[in-house]
């Protein structure tokens, strides 16, 4: 039964996370048992080669991951803890202080347990959109805690490394305060924004340009996901929404008092504090945000053209930090912006008109 | 002095929006006059092309466009009605009724006055950063008022057709409640969200993924000249505030219950809500938003491979819909996206497998 390795792991839950790692552990050399509450996702899973779904042959098994939906993740891990009683136990819950307090007090081989946390996802969920890479130089964050036992955290250590991800290790409420910060205040933001279209005239949504459609596009996000997460990161979410409904409440008393006096600054303050924020967010490869220039060139919409103009590019020798598309509304025609370091700027724009193309000036 | 088409127009304001008119007009043939408080700005203005720095030879001027920041609309276009008694005046502020009730009771030659709303700009400002097609198949919103002479409204039209926008209609108060939906509401939420990150340790934003980059993109704006739009739309931009604020309180109370009973249905509806707004928003080419299939390929960060990659993407025959870059933050690679239609994905994954590339699966 065993592979290369001749380790051996289950995991629970065959969904677009759990098949990745079946995936990606038996890229590794493990055997790998998917379990699934719906057999016909196991057996999917099976089928892309992200284990079997054959009943694990012994209880020996060394790892079980537990990848289900947050409701279910406390059964789920104590199930697993006592079902494998040598196993290290983990599971990829995007909160992680409330589960191990339900088990804190009452549950055995909890030395066994270390939760874990991969960054990762994508827009389509289910086994079908699983990859082995997924995780690939990613973030997985590893949450031990103090009664976690060296050796699992070690064991954890080897999933993470056999997924690719590159680990962080976190205290379990730095990580509930972390992602509160940058994950889940953002989803909700972007919710309340998003809700505020319903029931607004269509013409008024005429006028939507890029910036609506960056704020909003997370909101789009699976809606019973995302109740599960927010409860089970309660005490840091309402934290983080208390500290902006309170600037809220600043920003509307300011804007209420005409901008004058001390109201008035506040919402300048706000504005400020806005654009400070954005500056600590890491950039591309971890490095500070650069500032490119752009070369912005007109495509024709039809099949072919983007290949001749990035032989263009090519032609040029220069190395294109980014690329974006954007569509205007009317005519089928799209603009290429190509973002390069702004010594490159004057190159590329020169190549680009000598091979014919409309670049804007 | 004059052009080919004989018509004359002052512009006030030689910024980014005041030059790109001056350059959009001068190329349909315009005798354009740039006036700036600095006049630094308009020699920079006439040296892009974008008209003459020299003071306007007659009174008699067609056409002034008030192209200044909000705070000094009301003054600038009251000026221009007085000093120019047979131009039609308009200018491109983003909020318009503030500016139409100050000058309504006494200013003289009102039926002159047509303002319009440009929706477009650019990251960068100032006249450097022009382009005589910045308007081009963009909306430009014009706002008659009931007392608007005829004959303005179309020389304010052959503006709008100058410059190549698409030309919308609108109500002033119908206009300002539809920029404080789509546009100032998600500038604030966007600064609320960022400014959040203020005071965060380093190591919780190191968790930090595309989602938070999305939402907090647009509060990296300029704080002064939001301030003055914000305030200047008061009465509208509240009341999109006011009904965010209610939500957030339902949210915080569900939440803070716990996810039970009525409050709980709360979090779960405005979840669902926002799911619906993001739907409301048109997409590309004004069609409702299709869903289109991608293929993920793995692109060296060096100069030379997207060409080679969109040459491949081209023997392919599919017409690319829409295309991202995604750089991981520790090798130096990318993801290409590449979104097609759904019928196109087989065939497109095949040709860049047959091509090398590294596809993910």
């Amino acid at each position: 039964m065993s592979a290369a390795s001749g380790r051996e792991a289950v995991v629970v839950g065959a969904g677009l996370i759990g098949t990745s790692i079946g995936l990606a552990l038996t890229r590794a050399g493990w055997t790998v048992h998917l379990r699934d509450r719906l057999l016909s996702h196991a057996r999917v899973a099976e089928s892309l080669g992200a284990g079997t779904s054959e009943p694990a042959v012994s209880r020996d098994v060394e790892l079980v991951v537990v990848a289900v939906p947050p409701r279910g993740l406390g059964d789920a891990i104590g199930h697993a803890l006592s079902n494998y009683p040598r196993a290290t136990v983990t599971d990829v819950g995007s909160v992680k202080a409330g589960v191990l307090d339900a088990l804190w007090d009452t549950q055995v081989g909890l030395e066994r347990y270390v939760g874990s946390h991969p960054m990762a996802g994508s827009q389509h969920s289910g086994p079908l959109a699983a990859r082995a890479d997924l995780f690939a130089d990613r973030t997985w964050v590893i949450t031990p805690h103090r009664r976690s036992a060296p050796e699992s955290v070690e064991v954890v250590h080897d999933l993470v490394g056999a997924c690719g991800a590159r680990e962080i290790v976190m205290d379990v409420g730095e990580h509930d305060a972390a992602v509160a910060t940058v994950s889940h205040l953002p989803q909700l933001m972007s919710t309340l924004t998003a809700g505020a279209l319903t029931g607004v005239p269509a013409s008024h949504l005429a006028l939507a340009g890029p910036g609506l459609r960056d704020v909003t596009r997370i909101a789009a996000s699976d809606p019973q996901l995302w109740e599960q997460i927010l409860n089970a990161n309660q005490a840091a979410v309402l934290e983080r929404l208390r500290a902006v409904q309170t600037e809220l409440d600043a920003v509307i008393a300011a804007l209420a008092a005409g901008g004058s006096g001390s109201a008035g600054e506040a919402l300048r303050a706000s504005l400020e504090r806005g654009v400070e924020g954005t500056r600590k967010i890491p950039g591309k490869h971890g490095r500070a945000p650069a500032t490119y220039g752009q070369v912005v060139v007109e495509i024709p919409d039809t099949p072919g053209a983007l290949a001749k103009l990035f032989a263009d590019v090519g032609a040029a020798g220069v190395n294109v930090e980014d690329i974006a598309i954007e569509h205007d509304q009317v005519r089928q025609v799209g603009y290429l912006a190509l973002s390069v370091t702004p010594d490159q700027v004057g190159a590329l724009d020169r190549t680009m008109r000598d091979g014919g193309w409309v670049v804007q000036p």
